[in-house]
């Protein structure tokens, strides 16, 4: 790479860009940690991109109407520090650079959403970007066909390297945008030919122009370090009415000596390396200096967005106050006022009809209330709509002729499926729920656990829960995955008894600003078993009393879901017996366990028998299992301690012994 | 479709074809339940694929050198049954047939290996079929590299659906298949335009040959009810030097009401449905009944492979005893006579030396102990070799010029990387361990699952344990996976505190064979804590005593990995002050599960003051955090209660509180 010629061919885009490659090289070096080659590479693509194209105003980080920008490659994190910090993001301050990697700093080794104002989504663990971006730009088709192009009109960018192109939810994502047409998605790939092994070629040979446009996609390619070719390209791009990609030609570390070698995949801090790199690149500045002038321009690009913005207040104000006043309802995830009384209602209507029917068909009779309340929630399913029931009475199918259609059908694409949904909740005015079966949030995991970590409230609907699946066998029958939801910080795992409490959960699901929920769903019909009606949302305790003992309590029986119907079953047989039985449901551990402690004593004395039952492994019920730490309490668990087998439901329950005849022996094993 | 044409065109072809459909029919109508038309459509080509392809031999289903058939699409499961029961697999009875899903027969929902002896791999999780199939085609590379092609020169042959092509794994696996030219794969593409939610166009516009195309594959494709067309197709692909892709268009539920919709997917139970169906076919029996001269056309299909197997058993014989003898062993997944003690050698030699480096390290060091006695071993990483130290010094890559090369480059593909590894233990002769950051467990977990139901002994080597990763932050981070991996039946978790521990984990992962392992490793250097040499594999009963308490023994405190350093330097500061404390290192939950209850007292002895550390969540420490149920016991935990940060690790051990001083001071407020 003849370095002099590129900046003399153009040295004020060189020195912008460079500004960035310095502030890599320093950030890096001061942290002794982090990755150099990536944000040096990149430096010029993402300089065309912020100058020439895309819509933001530092100034106002969330104004609803910029377009996204999408670092799915996180590693590279001090280029869009650097972009944000140069550009004049108020909290990315040169401290905050300086501290990059440490603890205390917003500027954390991988962007994480909601520590950096312009950071859209947490990327790293490689492909969520790209899969997120289509829920992004999904989100901005929804909108615009409710609100107007008048107030919705942007463009999601994408820059991806080769990991995230390897990762199989990268082709979930392109068969996703390449079928609904997201015109208004742009992926600039960072065609760098080095992985950290070595050379690409080393694991893959893809041509990955014909791999996009096999599924639809505009591709396009440009030379990566030519300011002139990337604005062609990416304007290119932005008008083909299909979603584009933009094959930037790049050279990984440019201008450093492990230019093109998977050694400038990392932090490159020698010294000696260091200076050579500056030298090459013409930058004659202390670590961390950027020159006034050059700082200046930056900030002239910045500020161009304050007229877009400004421009898009106008006409904001000019729609309806209604139409505005739904609009930031969504953005601000609030519930409209009458969400909270239509629930209570379909609860009374519930405990006294008391169906017998299947909590997934529970949970769409919750969904009937809600999504004609809420125009903003946007459900869907991984290709099993029949069985998630997921799909509500007037939802019509996101389509290329239905922009506003708010059901999408994912395909068999879990993974991408949970990180749109991300996407979606991410972009802000929608409210995203889609279902598959719970044995398949194993597909789902990387991008549920992404919600958890950011903080948004994706609902992740699970139906078929356990060996209830029945003949399907154990490749469906979930055993582990109420533990691993459980396990997982900053998440809801619900797991109704009952039409009304799955009401109560959809409640909390659609109202909470900060926490995901997986609503795990039963197969098999259900009882009701809240038949006496309450307006409070007793879900929201995460677990309570619901049947208490007759006489002395001797026994406290604890359960969750298609469980709850056997403790209640045990409860009728001990009671029968003159043991004294309480029956707890429990429908969300998290919830209870953040209960203050005179409750948490309440539902769960110390003292009597416990046992709990749940067609799982034991691992999550463990801390119930005693009374308070040190006290004594016998306890026993009745469940799963393997995996299910292949045969009718009711055959499975009986012969891996969770029946109300076993639970209430071993209360009576254990007094 | 005109049936009429289809049946007189090939009549012997198409009885046969309908022997498969019928018994299909019949089978899920009995049940009522299971999926009807995906078997009915892919009738014609599995039946020119067994009559014309397919070396096999029902009366030695696991005779080495048979090419492997693998139906990934596992809900099409009645389409195998039918198959191994009309060639004459003994197990499959047509007893067995009439039993589909129900309890205690072997003809479970979904196919599943190990219950019926011509199921390969368990399918049904949609994708993981495909990207098992790249590990057995790898397999036969690497094994015909070994011993020549003489003994191994096999085919493997795939039928997948549109889910599997969809799901993101399907590409990890197609880019995997077409780098290394795997020229002995073909996958039959049941290209039908039906998924459950509808037409495939609903959710997917994707052009798969195409797809296919730009990652190297030879495409191809035929009527795929045309049975000399579907022979000319197969013929064509086996011959390409590449993987081959054969689309073989299908209709759905072949002559049925139901053809070519989605309603097709599912059981057809409806008596008209399946009597127009069979009249349609000309099909003129009784449920389950197949003709005593079809019956004959399909054993003399299932008896031509006596041949090849009888030729190859003359072949094999023809090698030296040696070989002969090392193929075999590493085919009954025995352990050469020599590991034994080759680790105990290590084992003393790092008792003595003491070193202080990672566990991933130590591993490295155990590795290559194992590496040059065990032949069979092949490592790998996703792109993370210098980092999981999966590759030790004579390790060669596998490569189009090294077919013998036993290590991968599997590139940033956890998902299919796992499924390859389970796909070359299941063809046998191979034991398969490769890597990945810990946290991204969550992209390879539906394969590690399938690894843990079939019963086989995978190795997933997991480095970069806990927020011990340090600056990378949290979406590196593992905090709940441990609890994750616990939670799962058949699986052991090994989380070794140094080299010894190390060593003795990776013997009992290359030791078994029926167990997977994975291997949680950590980043940062740890002291070596077992100074004294023993002989015998401590690790092997999962947990033990590390130290014991020096007066009284007062408290217990329970650690793995890296924080059983922290555990001995707590128990420095409270025997300092008079506490008797006993270190108990608790390498492998799993196995400490197993010992038995004498065993486990005498480790855990109720009464003391108990309190575990781990740099995890608490829940799977809950079962220990009792004395014996319904004994009193104090109890507490020093731990992760959230996600983690990006800092440098030691001030993240600091900030979240995991120190040697920390679980002292529970210690003393729990006494």
């Amino acid at each position: 790479m003849d370095i002099a010629a590129l900046r003399s061919a153009n040295p004020d885009h060189w020195n912008k860009a460079t500004a960035i490659r310095a502030l890599a090289l320093d950030a890096v070096a001061a942290a002794n940690s982090g990755h150099s080659g990536a944000p040096i590479g990149l430096a010029d693509v993402a300089t065309v991109l912020f100058e020439k194209h895309l819509k933001f105003d530092p100034k106002a980080p969330r104004w609803p109407d910029r377009d996204r920008f999408i670092l799915s490659g996180g590693h590279a994190s001090m280029l869009i520090y650097s972009l944000l910090h140069l550009t004049g993001y108020e909290d990315v301050t040169l401290d905050q650079i300086k501290n990059f990697r440490q603890w205390g700093a917003i500027t954390a080794g991988h962007p994480e959403y909601g520590h950096v104002s312009g950071v859209e989504t947490t990327t790293g663990p490689l492909g969520q970007g790209i899969a997120n971006a289509v829920g992004f730009a999904m989100a901005e088709e929804i909108q615009r066909a409710q609100y107007g192009k008048k107030i919705v009109d942007h463009h999601t960018y994408v820059i991806a390297g080769d990991g995230c192109l390897m990762e199989g939810i990268s082709q979930e994502a392109i068969g996703l945008a390449g079928r609904h047409k997201l015109s208004k998605l742009i992926v600039l790939w960072d065609d760098n030919d080095i992985t950290i092994d070595g050379k690409v070629s080393l694991s893959d040979i893809t041509d990955q122009k014909k791999r996009f446009a096999a599924s639809g996609w505009s591709t396009h390619e440009c030379n990566g370090h030519d300011p002139a070719d990337i604005d062609r390209a990416i304007s290119e791009a932005k008008a083909t009415g299909k979603p584009a990609l933009v094959a930037c030609k790049t050279h990984i570390a440019l201008g450093t000596s492990a230019q093109d070698t998977s050694k400038g995949h990392g932090a490159l801090t020698a010294p000696d390396l260091m200076a050579d790199a500056k030298k090459a690149w013409g930058w004659d500045q202390d670590a961390f200096v950027v020159p006034a002038d050059i700082k200046a321009q930056w900030e002239a690009i910045g500020a161009r967005g304050a007229t877009d913005h400004a421009e898009w207040k106008t006409r904001f104000e000019s729609v309806s106050e209604r139409k505005q006043a739904e609009f930031n309802r969504a953005y601000a995830l609030e519930v409209p006022n009458k969400l909270s009384s239509a629930i209570k209602r379909l609860k009374k209507k519930i405990s006294e009809e008391q169906p017998k029917v299947a909590t997934r068909k529970s949970g769409e009779m919750a969904l009937e209330v809600i999504n004609p309340i809420m125009p903003e929630t946007v459900g869907g399913s991984a290709d099993l709509t029949g069985s998630n029931n997921t799909k509500t009475g007037e939802m019509e199918a996101f389509d290329l002729d239905n922009r506003g259609g708010r059901y999408v059908y994912w395909g068999i694409r879990e993974h991408a499926m949970a990180a749109a949904m991300n996407g979606m909740v991410l972009h802000g005015g929608i409210r995203a729920y889609s279902g598959t079966f719970f044995c398949f949030t194993d597909y789902a995991r990387p991008s549920m656990r992404l919600a958890a970590l950011m903080q948004i409230p994706t609902v992740f609907v699970m139906t078929h829960d356990s060996i209830g699946v029945g003949e399907d066998g154990p490749t469906h029958q979930p055993v582990e995955h109420l533990a691993i939801c459980r396990a997982t910080p900053n998440s809801w795992t619900f797991r109704p008894a009952d039409t009304v409490e799955a009401a109560e959960a959809w409640e909390m699901a659609v109202t909470t600003k900060t926490t995901p929920s997986v609503m795990v769903m039963s197969r098999q019909n259900l009882p009701t078993v809240r038949t006496e009606h309450k307006n409070k949302n007793l879900v929201a305790q995460g677990a309570y009393v619901l049947a208490d003992a007759e006489e002395k309590r001797q026994a406290i029986i604890m359960a969750s879901g298609s469980e709850v119907e056997i403790a209640l079953k045990a409860r009728d047989l001990l009671q029968a017996e003159g043991i004294g039985t309480r029956v707890v449901s429990v429908p969300c551990m998290e919830l209870f366990d953040a209960q203050d402690e005179a409750y948490r004593k309440r539902v769960l004395p110390g003292g009597p028998v416990r046992v709990a039952v749940e067609a799982a492994v034991q691992q999550p019920w463990d801390k119930y299992l005693t009374g308070e730490r040190g006290k004594s309490t016998k306890a026993g668990f009745v469940g799963m301690t393997g995996f299910g087998a292949s045969a009718p439901a009711a055959v499975l329950y009986e012969q891996f012994g969770i029946t109300a005849e076993a639970v209430a022996q071993k209360v009576k094993d254990l007094l």
